[in-house]
């Protein structure tokens, strides 16, 4: 980047949680890295937290720190705002503020994006200012900058991703270790990767937040969590792991935003992929997209999803970016986007893999078979796995329709030899 | 990106090969999609072809392909030139002739950029405009643009891609199915993967210039193509890939560029890497960059590294956002670079795979630890394989310096006991 002149870039910060303390330490260790490398000199102006008093790593000057987030939004001398409160309010409110006060704005928050993105997107293409996001979604990792300008000219045709690093660690745990769900959820809890409540991350709420984003910038049209479909990990056992692993899968949560004609389908849950498919190599607390684009092929980008450091060095990116705009005068990226037509995952096909839990007597396969056959699912492997009470029968299909299967599983539910249908697993890759 | 502007920009198009032909292709069918996506309307221009005459799949408008390269930069309709020539002259020339006439220019070409690249940076600051060359290193993955901007603030230490597909689809033929390099390197001519003279890609050349591409990005500073310590691949065995699999490892042809105190060091050689290790799932002709920085971490960015295809999608990245930038106003970013101090690698340490083809007979190993006891090399394991006159010796070395393990290998080939010192390779990850 050219030098763009040489007054320093005040930056407001709102929120000084791992996210903004980890920022605010790199902008003030690096500024004249910064400065040199890019052309842009940084500067922590002020920082609105929730405790004054509370003891920081950080030394900034005094005067800098706040509990009033919207002086610091409304200050003359801050240029630009970056946002990493979380949640809808008031960091909402603040965002439009900030963009009404002609200031860019730099966010980290995926709840607000993925609910009420459509509002900010437009108020920052009204005001021809930049809204930059990236840390958003994968933390660390570089995705909406590479999807939004490397492939700005590329047909995408989907996007799948482990986006949440808590399920990822569980799911890995599990399979290199053998571990229960209970067990590996017990390891992540302990080494602090899951919340002492794991609903968010288990329950495919993050990925959720995460994919819906992922799928409008992929798309270029406006998608919220309520239009993704979202399946848990909580149901995954050992035995699927283990059966999918001898079939030459692994087990992950997946994010997955593709086109359907003119819709995108979006939705968050647990899948079979290959093992040499490059997302079975993603271990651990690791996050990675997967992008196929008619041009292009395919790309993963991999790292950290989370962590205060990674996400910070996001947003230190976005952070250059809006300045060396704003100094160097070149109109913001920000575009309005309508909303896109959703397209129910009734209507998407797939192979599966279900386990269905059986009394251990003869004719219970013909019974289920009559049922699969009925809706026009075809079974493409079957095997018993336990003996007596423990009896269950893995089926993968060939590729059905989501509705068949669906319709095939209501009705195995109130077949007498069926006691309950287990895990419902999709499997990614070629039949 | 908001919408700037309604008259096309025009582009000029050098050379028309399988890279050109793809991107006049993208433009013709898509420029309206691009144009509603991103406010950016392209329109091809002109076309310099060595061969007006010949038959092409895209039809262009009459008088648009032109014999005279010249003609097309200095065409005052024409605003924006992408160089998809190849070679030093006259892609050289004809990109400091656009930049003069004020035309931002996106190129493909790593051999200039690797070679005289300082030059072409140095002219693109000095205009203030955009020099763009995504599609230089590692094809259709999104690399410069991630390393140069979402990382601009960002700390990087290391940079190790896997950036040449012939070789790593060879070396995956010999991993996989226990090919010799021989039939490997067959294998990849006759699916047109390897050129008939393989020189380029098997002894690391094309693999080099694109390290000191990387290197210039990742550490600022101008590195080149000479700067290069470079190794092929074509001395590694079979028994080498066995033995590596056997301790867990891969062996993969690794483009490294790190930073050494205030020096950058910078290489390639064929590297054992963990099986374990995101490089190590990256299959055939596949290309991938993974870069350790100080608070992002790791990450890894993975794709298509050649094709007409792919390569276009990265051209046609960076015309979208140089043709944004003209539009807008803004300027390039551009920025001369000071050439870096190189680090030379015998001042490196690392763990080395060492095989010594040997006479069969007592005392050979006492000859030989004598030598690597004498230069301070430190052995950590050593094992026989082969009898007779097929005799050789595996060594895995504790962390030693480069110039001590040649320093050995030196002396070694002069022992009456040895017959050839075989294939070295550098063991990468901790010890």
């Amino acid at each position: 980047m050219g030098r763009v002149g040489n007054a320093p870039v005040r930056v407001g910060v709102l929120g000084c949680g791992n996210v903004g303390a980890a920022l605010v330490e790199l902008i003030t260790r690096d500024a004249d890295v910064i400065a040199s490398r890019t052309g842009v000199r940084l500067e922590v102006g002020r920082v609105a937290v929730r405790n004054v008093a509370k003891e920081r790593a950080v030394q900034l000057p005094e005067g800098t720190l706040t509990h009033d987030a919207e002086a610091v939004v409304s200050d003359p001398g801050i240029e630009v705002v970056v946002e990493v409160i979380g949640g809808i309010e008031p960091a909402r409110m603040l965002i439009l503020q900030a963009l009404k006060a002609g200031k860019p704005v730099v966010t980290a928050n995926k709840e607000l994006l993925a609910n009420v993105g459509g509002e900010l997107f437009e108020a920052a293409a009204a005001a021809g200012l930049d809204l930059l996001y990236e840390a958003s979604v994968a933390g660390g990792i570089p995705l909406i900058r590479p999807l939004r300008e490397s492939l700005a000219g590329e047909r995408i045709r989907r996007v799948m991703g482990i986006v949440n690093g808590t399920t990822n660690y569980i799911l890995t745990r599990m399979s290199e270790e053998g571990a229960s769900y209970t067990e590996a959820l017990a390891e992540a809890q302990s080494l602090g990767y899951a919340e002492r409540d794991p609903t968010a991350d288990v329950e495919g709420f993050d990925a959720g937040a995460k994919a819906a984003i992922l799928a409008t910038i992929a798309f270029g049209r406006h998608v919220v969590a309520g239009d993704v479909y979202r399946e848990g990990i909580a149901g995954v056992t050992a035995v699927d792991i283990a059966f999918a692993s001898r079939l030459g899968y692994v087990v992950k949560l997946l994010a997955v935003a593709e086109l359907v004609d003119d819709r995108v389908a979006v939705r968050v849950h647990p899948a079979m992929i290959p093992s040499t498919h490059p997302l079975a190599a993603v271990r651990d607390s690791f996050n990675a997209v997967f992008i196929e684009g008619e041009a292009v092929g395919e790309l993963m980008l991999y790292g950290r999803g989370a962590g205060g450091m990674p996400t910070a060095s996001a947003v230190l990116g976005d952070l250059i970016d809006a300045a060396h705009n704003l100094r160097a005068g070149g109109a913001g990226r920000s575009v309005a986007l309508s909303r896109a037509r959703v397209c129910p995952i009734d209507e998407l096909s797939s192979q599966y893999y279900l386990s269905i839990e059986v009394l251990d007597q003869p004719g219970v396969l013909a019974a289920i078979g009559t049922v699969f056959a009925d809706h026009g699912v075809s079974i493409r492997s079957m095997e018993q796995v336990g003996m007596g009470e423990e009896a269950q029968l893995i089926f993968i299909t060939h590729t059905a329709r989501e509705r068949d299967v669906q319709t095939s599983l209501h009705e195995l539910r109130h077949l007498d030899v069926v006691e309950r249908v287990g895990t419902v697993l999709r499997v990614i890759g070629p039949e």
